[in-house]
């Protein structure tokens, strides 16, 4: 049977497994900070139980749905549903589908997640197969109506310390207020993602921009109208705890440009004009205001670039984005942002903090320059990378360079609640490893590294999020 | 003296080196399966000794007169035959001069191979070098007459249970002719590389298309005769054994015009006006066709794209192509395989393996389009990442997003026949090393890792090719 | 404490730690060669003793300074003078502020060559921190007015065997001639760097190639005059012991241009109007002649592409240049030399020495290229990557295509002259490991591994740069 050994991901070999258990030990228990991610607030305003394993585990992964897509399975066989509400799988028969594929996780850090979460928060140490997905479906649901498998319950054996979710610029924010009114704020904060307002490519751009407008009553159809009232909506997320925003772009290019050329690029997104070099312009410019009121009202500012989205028409016609169509391209951050941070790099501040799918650009471009710019920090690896290889990829790349304290600790970045605790634990395991391999090549004491353990499981999170 | 020592390759450390160990000795004999390479397929239908030392292991590896040019060593003096025709070493001079310098491939695949081609074929396990060089040389030749050292005793030797060659869209496919009344069609195939008529900028473009056009029947001025012609021939090829295609690009850009448009630039291709961008385009739209019809008649399709051919014009004008000046650029598979993958990449019938020469798309690019996409599978690292450090940063970066099963197995893509059981047992350790360090962290049991090396060391092959 | 242990860097597990003490045994003691640097030439032949502990070691240091500012410590606050001339910390205040910062280094090289410096040359086995800063900036001071810290002396007990500078062309030299005259030349080279004449993009271009034309008599408004111009300055520079050329330049791109397209670039440049692109062939024309001049009088041409300069315009405005702003930029060699390569690859004289900051380039292009062009070698890691982990991705990259004898062995690249052993020792430590790896594997054999260490410690350098 496959179990969870309690040296996982440590070296493997001696010196370094003694120090890097001694590492890990000092920090596995140590709480949990999630200052970036995509879980519901709903779970957290509501606190009802979960559905079923299926619904919990599998259908909301884009990770396991797009590695079971790439073996032929089909996405109506695991239950995911259709724009056009043509019948799919029921959710037992979806997991027996999942459950006879599993094999094609080994090697992967789904299976490590999954593994970890089946364990950790069910107590089954059995191997999902096809022989056992019945049993463990079963066992799933038997459990899943306890009252410590409630969200707010799972955040507690998480020792989940603070959790921020992610929500557009036009989103009402009722769950926050839900959690506010309940006294959870705190434990449980939003983060303004603007994308649904700052990117022209969206064919609902106008909408919502008269929709921003009616939200703050600026006149956004003026530059200066747009940027006031993300000023007021910044204000609004800060009210539910947001103390950071989030930028999803394409591409890391940023823009500044004079009052006139944007007032003309605000024109011409309104009317649907933009070249998409245009759009991309507009786009950085947008990033480079936002920088501007984060230089001015303190929220954390996090960049996720070089995503190509959506690249299967048909997945996208069908079912919808975010089912795992999306691609990481080149990106090139130090001409991307060099307008954005020759205006606003020195400002005291702004903190900004950049997250990368171009893992050439770790030692090349990021720790450069967040070893250099005060404002600038290196977010965790990102989405493909948050896992062993790409930790270890990631941090051979960039501490030599931005050294220990330009990193900005962990995220999770998961859509899927009970990955929440595993990803971490991979993440403490790594870091105790990549410690204790300094440590045994005398690089290092062993009295900095378990400080620094400390603080790249917990309290760098903390720190460069303002927390 | 140098040996070749059983543990070569594997970890050095415990416990990883016992269980690379089993690992290994599992898959060591397990029989050759060769998809894709550029062996001359006259050897097997002809089945006669080869000439000499020097013919057999020099002049045709262009690992080794590259190297050896890189510091100052002539390609006169390694007998590299002139187009002009004037005088080159003789095989016993060459074989000398490259013997003096055989210290350069320390650290270099080269080495490995060809120390392992000495010791498997000719019970060499002297070091080779000035001293040995005509011992060698004449220990060789005296053996090459032997009944065992004909090439089809070599296939048996080695246990290869199949091999594909490459072979033109134009090319008369006699040698298969004459395995095929052998009865060994099938131990030998052909595979379809139409490179000969679908790139424009190949001086011989037109006479090309009129030559395809006489072979079979079809108004190739036409883009629709065009694509008649490349089904036809796909068929004769694959009456010669052919299951896959393979196309040798300089980009992986790929197109999905409309009629008009494509006529268009068929029109200039013949008649030689097309700009850099139109060449780029008529190619990356007949990658989109082949892969049409890959997906109509089920040959495997081949990409091997990038690499940058006869960078030294001096060479090329002097002896011609494939003798090392080929340098590999930076390749973007995401966008440049946008039209095709849009267009074809859930058809049910397509298999489409990807190879690149840019290490930066492994685990940016190519994990995640194999790790989505059903069609796509991605192939083993090629010509210059074929090596063990070239292995082991391809399955770090690409197992933990693609898993295991989007991978199409090994192929030894050589044109020297003797590296072909090198080859293989160079992956077959690394595969053995990658595997026993999972284990020995904890991430994989055992018994997967052994089914895992099996897979990879043999059926993975069969199944991606569909033998 | 932390301390130097003896096997740092070397690999922590066994067999391979073992093999790499016997390595890095013998060559701990070589002799330093340095044929490429930014030591001051002031230093040697004045020969006086620095000024104090920050003086001689934070103030120049930018690797230093810009890490302590990106954690957000001024440069005012480290002594570093500004261009308007107002205060700045004074040395005893700016040594404490670093001081007080020196847990920033950990896991970075600085700390290394920091560390080894300290006890190297003052024999300070003390941690830097607050508690002791005083004590060792004391020590320092204390000790550096002693007549085997003057800057000749350390060369004596760093071994260093020779050492290169690097001049602009219009440099006096007159250091060098000084150097010349007490007999020091050879023991201290200089090496042509004409940056201040190439480069259309230099506001003082005009004004340098006014005072060229003064310097050598030529008319530089002519094309042919020009490179005649460099020609005498190249052959002025040999005087002074230079045995090679540098070339900072933003890409690799190169050019091969006609007669008339060449002079049209000059007139440009010298009446300030060409375009970005323009000014980058200018630049390109240039390394292309400057390799015909290399071909014609023996100077090892040396190239350091893909810088980005002074990305912070602030720091620029009030500090100036080589302070830390400077990152790295994506480049692409194979298409950027080619031109180049394609006149000038195969001419006997030439030896082109490569560098890059884009990592990606190593195994891709540079490896490949340096293994085909009998010109072309492959500089160390460069500037960032000078690291232990940068030079493990180095090794594991170029070797295997490129060979160890394509490699120019090490330089230093630095402007901290105690920096100078340390960086070597880091070297040395690095190539010990990488070779004892590859004989734990049984990939290369102990005879060879030694003789390979002394080479790529010593010998190569010499070779390399024609010493």
């Amino acid at each position: 049977m496959y179990e969870l050994h309690p040296d996982r991901l440590l070296p493997a070999w001696q010196p370094a497994l003694a120090i890097a258990r001694e590492i890990y030990e000092s920090i596995a228990d140590l709480p949990i900070v999630s200052p970036h991610g995509h879980t519901d607030p709903a779970w957290f305003a509501q606190n009802r139980p979960f559905d079923n394993a299926t619904a919990l585990l599998l259908t909301p992964d884009h990770y396991l749905l797009r590695m079971l897509a790439s073996r032929g399975v089909s996405y109506d066989d695991l239950g995911v549903p259709r724009k056009d509400g043509a019948p799919v799988a029921d959710p037992r028969s979806a997991w027996r589908t999942f459950a006879a594929h599993y094999h094609l996780f080994d090697g992967t850090p789904s299976r490590l997640w999954l593994d970890h979460s089946l364990q950790w928060a069910f107590g089954i140490d059995e191997e999902l197969g096809p022989g056992s997905a019945d049993a463990i479906y079963d066992a799933i649901n038997a459990k899943l109506g306890e009252p410590d498998l409630r969200p707010l319950a799972l955040l507690d054996r998480a020792k989940v310390e603070a959790i921020a979710t992610t929500e557009f610029a036009l989103d009402p924010l009722d769950h926050h207020r839900t959690l506010k009114e309940a006294g959870l704020l705190g434990r449980v904060r939003t983060t303004y993602r603007p994308d649904d307002v700052s990117d022209p490519d969206n064919p609902d751009f106008a909408d919502n921009l008269t929709a921003l407008a009616e939200l703050t009553g600026e006149d956004v159809e003026k530059w200066s109208g747009l940027i006031e009232a993300h000023r007021k909506r910044r204000a609004s997320f800060r009210e539910m705890g947001a103390l950071a925003t989030d930028h999803g772009v394409p591409s890391a290019m940023t823009a500044d440009l004079d009052d006139g050329a944007k007032q003309k690029l605000l024109n011409g997104a309104l009317a649907g004009t933009l070249s998409p070099h245009e759009a991309e312009l507009f786009r950085g410019q947008m990033l480079t205001e936002m920088a501007g009121l984060s230089a001015e009202d303190g929220m954390v500012m996090q960049i996720h670039a070089g995503s190509k989205r959506n690249t299967d028409p048909a997945l996208m016609a069908v079912r919808g984005a975010n089912l795992g169509a999306d691609i990481p391209v080149p990106t090139n951050y130090v001409d991307g942002l060099q307008p954005l941070l020759a205006r606003h790099g020195n400002a005291p501040g702004l903190r900004l903090i950049v997250f990368t799918l171009d893992e050439t650009a770790y030692a090349r471009e990021l720790a450069p320059m967040a070893g250099y710019w005060p404002s600038l920090m290196i977010g965790p690896p990102w989405w493909f990378f948050d896992s062993s290889n790409g930790i270890r990829r990631y941090l051979d790349a960039v501490v030599e360079t931005a050294g220990f304290h330009n990193l900005a600790g962990f995220n999770d970045d998961t859509r899927a609640l009970l990955s929440i605790p595993a990803r971490h634990d991979v993440w403490r395991r790594e870091i105790s490893r990549f410690l204790a391999e300094l440590v045994a090549e005398h690089r290092l004491s062993r009295a900095s590294a378990r400080e620094l353990a400390a603080h790249l499981a917990y309290q760098a999170a903390k720190d460069a999020y303002r927390l």
